[in-house]
């Protein structure tokens, strides 16, 4: 699993097009293989996910790559000397000149590590950075739901574990038993897809679980997965990511 | 059914006791009839709600008061001419100089011209003034709940206008199908009772009614009977205030 952050240039200090995600998978998947990209939409599986952020310089494409064969692919994209660009022709921006190129990878064995050695907290401070929404019984749902959170979550990790995302309910029920939202503060937010929009919630909320050390190891695991990969629907075209904060970055913050 | 808003003036600029509520319940309590009080904690349904906000320079007691039973005995408290000042041991400023009084009355007759005559919007942008919480299968709830929020207020309104809260349940599942939260911005906060605490939510949601005329004027008094009652659990020590904000007051501020 490895996430690819994008960083290009800005030509003014104006916020960028809220659906500039939009467009950049559309462009991502130009490039890409598309007997790959056909066969992501027929399992309804997506291993590759998009969010963008930005401040008044720059804007960041991050980009979160959930299996070998999009990984090399996309770098097959990036490695390319040639790749100086980036051309989304719908956005007001027309080119995005990059400045840099980062990368984090988080293995399967760093994965075991955490889950096995550790001790994770029960305790953890979620910001939602761009809209997230569930899609339950065939409906939108754009309150914080923590089974349908931590349903998400698990899904994303068993395909990149296991290929599959077909969870396991028992360990689901155990984790919704013990694990809860303890505060949060969110707004919703619509999120523009073409000519669509889904509504979406952003903010933070603070999740904690008071279950056996296991429990929590999983419980970090897949948070840290979800920094990768989003969670609810959209998580391709820019919606659901998510960011830990750290106890000391709040601590900064609140003296800031 | 009647409001009677008691302003006071503040010692100081600082924000007045979290808990002003509390103590301010307590110290009313004190001074009604005592069968009455014991008549309320029995039944369950509690006439009088209570809340407490407040400005730079004032303080001011929000009372809801249901029956007229009760609205009888708070009216002989505050008549009485030598009732200047709310004295109340436990909080840091002790002694309230009362400098004004204000009461709204909500009649059975205006419900029904609402109800029958006017034709209400279905677009309400709720306030939630002090913490919200339900209690829902023996657990508190603090995130809004379209289901738990309609049924508080029926609760209410049905015991105003029956005397008794058991709700018309099919009313209720009508009234959630065609009733849905568009949007929101709250955060969670806790409330302190005594020694313990109740979390809650604050800030504001949009509800959206797409059924009948007939529904949306029925929502519509629910509502205003709400800011009279408040809704959720604890209305009778500060928590649970409800404010409809005005189309005008919202597009006001946005220009402001």
């Amino acid at each position: 699993m490895e996430q690819l952050i994008i960083t290009c240039q800005k030509n003014s200090e104006e916020y960028v097009d809220r659906k500039l995600a939009v467009y950049f998978y559309g462009w991502l998947v130009g490039k890409l293989d598309p007997e790959m990209i056909d066969r992501f939409h027929e399992t309804g599986v997506n291993p590759l996910s998009i969010y963008v952020d930005e401040d008044r310089k720059n804007v960041r494409f991050h980009l979160g790559l959930l299996n070998d064969e999009v990984i090399e692919q996309v770098r097959l994209i990036f490695n390319d000397e040639n790749m100086t660009t980036i051309s989304l022709e719908s956005s007001s921006q027309k080119s995005f000149e990059i400045i840099k190129k980062e990368s984090r990878e988080l293995t399967a064995k760093e994965l075991s590590k955490r889950f096995y050695v550790d001790e994770a907290e029960g305790w953890h401070n979620v910001r939602i950075v761009t809209p997230m929404a569930f899609k339950s019984h065939g409906e939108y749902r754009f309150l914080p739901d923590v089974r349908l959170f931590l349903q998400s979550l698990m899904k994303k990790y068993t395909y990149l574990d296991e290929g599959t995302e077909k969870i396991d309910k028992d360990l689901l029920d155990e984790l919704c038993r013990h694990v809860q939202i303890s505060g949060f503060r969110i707004h919703s937010q619509r999120y523009f897809i073409h000519h669509a929009y889904v509504t979406g919630f952003c903010g933070n909320f603070i999740l904690k679980c008071s279950g056996s050390q296991t429990l929590k190891n999983y419980l970090k695991i897949l948070l840290d997965v979800g920094e990768f990969t989003g969670a609810g629907v959209k998580t391709s075209l820019g919606m659901g990511a998510i960011q830990l904060i750290k106890k000391e970055e709040k601590d900064g913050k609140a003296k800031g």
